[in-house]
């Protein structure tokens, strides 16, 4: 099997999570401006899962590329984080439809995290090709450590989520964040 | 990251964004042919929004051919004028279910409005990569300037909705004739 | 614009059209083999409508194999069979719902109807590019004709069903059958 | 017909069929973790589905390279196959909804076993044109065995079902476990 392919097909299942969330965002039956402001945790709850996945989109295909072939291994690591990540609109309808309620922080939070593990396994199985070349493995290295940090919040985030959802809920969009702004050392070992 | 890919990502959502729109399409409790007459405005938003999307892909295949790398900018660009577009099946369902209402019309305008804000910015990100061929340069603000003519129109119709919602409905449909009928000068340029 | 692109845009809005249906077979609340029986006109409508579907993919794809680039022209004639192509979905759950009911039969042929328009119109669209090959003008001469008749047959099926709508489902699974067996005359003029 | 357009459209219809699934795990009324855990056949029979078309995207994928082009016979013997699988989202649905029922363990059994024979005759029909190769022919007779056994097992399961669902449910995972353990006789087969 190629790497094009297993893309193509991680591409279509992402591209699909991505857009069948807004089958949840449910036409009110209050036809008043009030009726739509009601639903702003729904709202919320799409754009950051929406945000989640787009970065994982883009961060899917960096990692791809620096795979070589793909063994029963990568296939199977690569099906189990699109498994977690096919979980993430059903995180979204519980968070919006239960407002925000420390127990529904808690299930994203734990999907997050799950979805970060399935990434560090991903990558770690794709590393594990690549030790022969030192610039690739040392990005390895750097991302698989970026990583364990955004799973170490996630599940504080779960965890603190019973005390304070919003303090939770700030805490999962951090590695958003983390993520978005560019890491001019990982962008350096790209592009060297 | 090559534009091929952005390219096959975005053509996913996007055919995904046209056809679940159906699912919105409730088969009528009442079994007969005034059952099928009474959803007219189902039928009016389905058909106005997939005319709208089937612009934005059109639109959006010849601007990215215009694109010669992806940079981050360019690929968040393009996340969030998929985020907008990802809202239109909400928007439509809205606008079918209340019937044409002046707030139902409002919202779907503001949501047209926001999609052309979003291609706005990613013609503009990748017109910025392009100031060396003086052509495409032209081009790039030849269809920067329709751009703004739409977007206006759009947020016209939203304010105008509360006014009379089907004067609003005409100015939206006005920007999807805009770009229908073939633009002479901008073929002109795309073809030489 | 490449043929491929129309191509597989096509192709994934077809793909989705196709697999989307089984969202409208609904769990019966009836935990017996009689409430899985008592669903049998919901499942004669997907397997229609997926025979239906699938034969559409299949001409598709040798039709754009005959055009040699994609005009405005042919570009809003695919997307016009796109759009009647997704009401599929819409009419087979009309169908499966109003158990064959003379009403919805009649709306699925007029929607089959539709459909086998939107097809004669690209293919004669892509057909007045290929006058200077006689071979080429002849398969498409040949497939306009099928085509009028599938056109004619779905037609008298959306009257007749007024009439006997059993006659009429009949007639509408004609042209699926007409299409499936292979077309010797066809078959020759595409391998030459 | 090349046989990389047909790997595409199967492609985005199993991306699609894996993905859609999820919208059968519908938000609990009840807000506590005692109705996330009442919800544990949903996840269950989400989990089994997901993991069964990740087998037959992965095995499609090998047949498919095997063949050399595509005639009416394989694009049909596929189409088969797609239908099938498309029902698995309803099967899914069945089994999590009725807990695990005698009968819907039956109707998923069932389906498993239709999805398997259809398998086994697109195989068949892609191996009746590699009779020249008797390495291809070897694997193929190889596999069409292992597909035997399994299609034997479902429909043992279906019939047990009634007895035992429990025991039903076990003996559908075996084919499952059986495919995901790498086999060495074929593996050696499919790099020499």
């Amino acid at each position: 099997m190629k790497t094009t392919r297993l893309e193509a097909f991680s591409d279509g299942v992402i591209a699909i999570i991505i857009t069948i969330m807004v089958l949840e965002l449910k036409v009110p039956h209050d036809h008043t401006i009030a009726g739509l402001v009601a639903m702003w945790p729904t709202f919320f709850s799409y754009g950051l899962s929406f945000l989640l996945v787009a970065i994982y989109w883009n961060n899917h295909h960096h990692l791809v590329h620096l795979a070589r072939r793909v063994d029963p291994g990568m296939m199977w690591a690569n099906m189990n984080l699109l498994f977690w990540l096919s979980l993430v609109p059903f995180s979204t309808a519980y968070l919006g439809e239960h407002h925000a309620s420390a127990l529904a922080v808690a299930v994203y939070g734990a999907n997050a995290a799950l979805c970060g593990m399935s990434f560090y396994l991903l990558r770690h199985t794709i590393a594990c090709h690549s030790y022969d070349d030192p610039k690739v493995a040392h990005l390895h290295q750097s991302m698989l450590r970026k990583n364990r940090i955004a799973i170490a919040i996630y599940l504080v985030a779960a965890g603190v989520s019973f005390l304070s959802p919003w303090l939770a809920l700030a805490l999962i969009l951090t590695p958003a964040v983390m993520y978005f702004i560019p890491d001019r050392k990982v962008e350096k070992l790209q592009h060297d």
